[in-house]
């Protein structure tokens, strides 16, 4: 049993066998957040691992089937908070996955530095410009631009929260990269593994995965490119795998 | 007529119809550099281009058939600055290409500050360590490793030689990535096409391209990927286009 409110409905979460609230309205998880939970390097035994501008808690509900590590979420925004909370208690998880209804800014403090083994954020993507947010629902303008939190707080919040060695997992958009990489040699996160998914083969990319290790040595690898669609507008095998299992 | 030296040849310079002065003991050009002379921007009609670590003058012999501006090519080592003198020469392309027998760090103060339309540059990729080093013959591992330039050595000048909003190409290796870009935007050339190179679809990229401009306004774009070999162990028929025309 759950509760839904308003618009929501209750969604079947792809290849996972689980279910996760969602609202056209409030907040819908996006084929970024899937991808950057299948990226991300995740101990598989033990380990605490958090996951900043959580949203609805999509990336901690499919991480959750791939590691034992106790995980924790962060969402600045009540409304969407409490969504993720109903789906974690639907799906039994309660004991594996924590929410916490702060500013990620508070995170530091709140937990100390050097604390996760891995973090992951997939952030607001976009710079705030009055006219591009004044036209959407506040729940939307607030997951989407940096309101709250620019790139560099996320960054740096992500430096202080993971340990030596631990690893830094993000997704993004391509003409953030450069300020991606910056920020993250300035904070020591050096970058380790970079990805692109471009939506055909002869396009441009339009979606970066980036992780990096805190105090790692400089060697980056950029893996083969992820393709959406086919030719035929159909998903790719590997994209069916990662969404359908 | 072309002198040769020792064991040099007159080699076939791919699609177009041009011939280059080369030696596998001395020097001998790579794909990187004709995917380099491919994916920088020129001016068609006039302008002032520099290709720093030009070697036996490939990318500027290269460049040459897609642009009518005056191109300087700048090689340190005296013997392979001769075999690229005696190619242009060869081909009748004195009056466009000219070469310069000098360290690159020198050109600043030879040409002047922001002369340049254009800057490329295929630098050597490995940081000096002695065991790597000390087994190649003298010619070639100053053209690989970082003996006379660091990569450092080669954003700076670059940076200084261009005039704001002209354009600076490098190829390089992806392990290197993050550092580059740290120094384009330290020197203030910001990165805005960035093309990885995969072997063949599935694997690891092993060659970036990237260009920035001075000054330039951050937004930077990630090309198609350039698949080099198909799942036959053939030439894609982008790379084939690119040697063969």
């Amino acid at each position: 049993m759950v509760q839904l409110y308003e618009d929501e409905r209750l969604d079947y979460l792809l290849a996972e066998n689980l279910r996760i609230i969602q609202s056209p309205k409030v907040f819908a998880f996006s084929l970024d957040s899937v991808l950057l939970a299948r990226f991300a390097y995740l101990p598989i035994q033990r380990g605490n691992i958090i996951d900043l501008c959580t949203g609805n808690g999509v990336i901690p509900l499919l991480l959750s089937s791939r590691t034992k590590a106790k995980i924790t979420g962060v969402e600045i925004q009540e409304r969407i908070y409490d969504m993720a909370k109903r789906s974690v208690e639907y799906n039994g998880l309660h004991e594996q996955i924590h929410f916490v209804h702060d500013d990620m800014k508070n995170m530091p403090a709140t937990f100390g530095h050097g604390q996760f083994d891995v973090v992951t954020c997939n952030p607001p993507y976009f710079p705030v410009k009055e006219k591009a947010v004044i036209n959407e629902n506040e729940h939307l303008a607030i997951a989407r631009h940096e309101i709250y939190c620019t790139l560099k707080d996320v960054i740096q919040i992500s430096a202080q929260l993971v340990r030596p060695g631990g690893k830094v997992a993000f997704v993004h958009r391509p003409g953030r990269l450069a300020e991606i990489i910056m920020l993250m040699k300035t904070y020591r996160i050096e970058p380790k593994r970079l990805r692109f998914v471009y939506p055909k083969l002869g396009k441009e990319a339009n979606t970066i995965l980036i992780e990096g290790i805190k105090d790692g040595k400089a060697d980056l690898k950029i893996l083969p490119p992820l393709i959406v669609y086919d030719n035929h507008g159909q998903y790719t095998p590997e994209l069916k795998e990662i969404l359908y299992g």
